[in-house]
């Protein structure tokens, strides 16, 4: 068993890594854990681990180094920078298996340092994860992992140890192309975190129960994972903290940066940031994300006496589920477009994305469509809308009832908006479209 | 003088109302006066006019009713729907000149309304005013007014009477027209107001004095009268309270409502709208609009250690002037592709708007250019940069350098990201195109 399974050192035990780790000693690993936390050490060591003072010390001798610290900027400091940085002393050919969530760009950079510091050998390997703490303690996260063909082979024992069989994607496009697809699914989660408050925050507007409300929208074809995992928690005051605005916030500036480098409007996750960085504005950084919505519900009785025309309470939920279904569309297509253009396999992102917290039935859908266009380009696609299904003008035609609603009782949909907007330039295009032609605003290489 | 000075009613005496119903009496109109308000009624009479307790009485007899309540809602009640509305007892072939800002469906509704009730005879006059209150009572204001040849005939001198000789803008059209070519002038305000603020607020965030921020702005190419106009008020508390945030909200609501009905996306006033929205919701409504600023200060401290790249003084003014220059560029081509969309005169609207509220400099260079390709089709116009002008690619990356910047510090840029967005959909379709050539994202019928 011993020789199976050897040392491995784990860098950053924060709710993810402290997960990971633990479910390593389970497998039987011996674990070297450091963290800058000195109680978080304590207690890694009461659960059976091995502990170090510095990132040098953790990794000496270990042929393979977990990293699942904050940001690109602590990797930086631990793995390089560092007075006592892991690169040290990682023994010749050790894996490093990078799962923070990082720009490509970073982890692109820290491959090239790795090579100007004679260290070459090391086999980086670029393995973002997506779960949550309780799936990282059980070993069944999603991981999606691009590297070199002899890291993938050193390092994939130990990335099947931590991921769900069907879910470990091996991503092709070597160091960079995990975190580009890690990107590419943060666009669905980065809208659909909002998306949960800006629908609810608008059902509340309306009058609406909130608890009705969700159980209406799980049962739509607006379902996604995001709503269906965020809404309970607003309703107990947004308790437990399970993952904090500023978490998502750092993920949605990482897309729209890469946006800006790969010249790729992300018209929609753009949106969202500015919102994110307005409820960190209002101090609610540290607070659980479904706490967004008191930005869509603070305004209730204060903008003096407004009038909405939907009465019943049957329209009311329609109005939510039709935003909903509006900016699903709308992130399904940006995450797409932004995949395509950064050269991701598309159909393995929309299996990775239907799977995990971005999974939405509209994307389910139109995910297929909108993959065989970029295929066969636009015209072979036809982009007809098939019978019984929504064309793009009904999509549109339902989410402006809501605006409309929205705009008389004076409450603001940044999400629902935009993507009426995003649909409006797409109709200009052309009438009787397929929902899944709303990618034609992104993309320009269709 | 009396018979070449007909006696006039006046219904809706707020601040602008006033104005013009107290010029009118200096210029030697006999003018009477309705206001819902018992004490603006007591004060017109010491002011020398006359007044009526309700529209039907104010109007009897009187050739000539000017209208200034504040919404369509209160025109309608005023004009057709309360008890005593004053359709009941206007003159056959009275001249109405509904000044109030109202949406063109609203005042083409009016026209039909008074159709089917039989008073066809009554001569509408859709001519909605800008300038502000001192503006109305020196009798300079800008007015823009759609109207049949007849009711021109009759308006004119009355209209001419109100507003500055070089800015009586008839507008072709009919009823309705005045309406749209004060929307599209809205358009610029909506998105100008906001500006000023993420502006301001980014030039705190960056830690700059605001009097020399300001200053710089004034002297820069990014210049623009709401600017000018706005951040005096933003050094002195918000003091005087002189166009509320429920103003320009209520405006900027007619535009994207607007918009949806002519299937036009309204990119950067939709975005503004939700910011309005976000504002009254915090109970801002009734303050000065410039106060709007605080919504992009707030964060200030509160969202944990930030670091800038910019350094020097001059580099974060330049920031400060980069970020205004992409929003005035969007602003500009929204409000020319919606003025085109709608079928009016852009020579026309351009000579409003730069000698209005909606004036800027980015509007007075690239509103020429825009207009050549509207008139003579994208292709003819080349769209290429003059010498010494700046590139859309040039506007794009100085604009990207200040959303970059804000992305660190973490302070929301609501307009300028939206317009950074818009500009990279227009630079997809080419590269080494003028400024003006953004104006293709709205352009459907370039």
């Amino acid at each position: 068993m011993a020789d199976s399974k050897p040392p491995v050192s784990f860098i950053g035990l924060g709710a993810m890594g402290f997960g990971m780790a633990t479910h390593l000693l389970k497998a039987g690993y011996t674990v070297t854990g450091f963290d800058v936390w000195a109680p978080t050490l304590e207690r890694f060591k009461a659960a059976g681990g091995l502990t170090a003072t510095t990132p040098a010390e953790a990794v000496k001798d270990k042929e393979f180094c977990v990293c699942m610290v904050a940001t690109a900027q602590q990797a930086q400091a631990v793995l390089i920078d560092g007075p006592d940085a892991a690169i040290k002393t990682l023994p010749v050919g050790a894996a490093v298996l990078l799962c923070s969530t990082v720009p490509c760009e970073y982890v692109q950079s820290l491959q090239k340092q790795l090579e100007s510091l004679g260290r070459g050998d090391i086999l980086l390997v670029d393995s973002p994860v997506s779960g949550g703490a309780a799936r990282a303690a059980d070993g069944t996260l999603s991981i999606m992992a691009g590297m070199s063909d002899a890291a993938l082979q050193k390092a994939r024992p130990l990335l099947a140890e931590m991921a769900d069989p069907a879910k470990l994607y091996i991503v092709e496009g070597g160091v960079g192309a995990g975190s580009n697809m890690k990107m590419v699914h943060q666009v669905l989660a980065a809208c659909q975190i909002l998306a949960a408050s800006e629908a609810m925050g608008f059902a509340d507007q309306l009058g609406l129960d909130l608890a009705k409300a969700q159980q209406t929208v799980l049962g739509s074809d607006a379902w996604n994972w995001m709503f269906e995992h965020r809404t309970p928690r607003m309703l107990t005051q947004f308790q437990p903290i399970a993952s904090a605005i500023n978490i998502i916030m750092k993920d949605t500036s990482i897309i729209t940066a890469e946006g800006r480098r790969s010249a790729f409007p992300t018209l929609m996750t753009s949106t969202a940031e500015q919102v994110y960085f307005s409820g960190i504005g209002r101090g609610f950084g540290p607070d659980d994300d479904s706490s967004l919505v008191r930005l869509y519900t603070e305004g209730k009785g204060k903008v003096g006496p407004v009038h909405g025309l939907a009465t019943t309470e049957d329209e009311k939920l329609g109005l939510v589920v039709d935003l909903l279904r509006g900016i699903l569309l709308c992130s399904a297509a940006e995450s797409l477009a932004f995949a395509n253009r950064v050269g991701l396999d598309l159909e393995q992102v929309l299996d990775l994305c239907v799977n995990a917290a971005g999974g939405s039935r509209v994307l389910e859908k139109v995910g297929p469509e909108i993959i065989k266009a970029f295929k066969e380009g636009t015209a072979a696609a036809g982009w007809k809308a098939s019978a019984g299904e929504l064309t793009l003008q009904e999509v549109s035609q339902k989410l402006q009832v809501a605006v409309e609603e929205a705009q008389r009782i004076k409450t603001p949909l940044f999400l629902g908006t935009q993507a009426l907007s995003v649909i409006r330039l797409a109709l200009a295009q052309g009438e009787g479209l397929a929902a899944g032609a709303v990618v034609k605003v992104w993309g320009g290489r269709l």
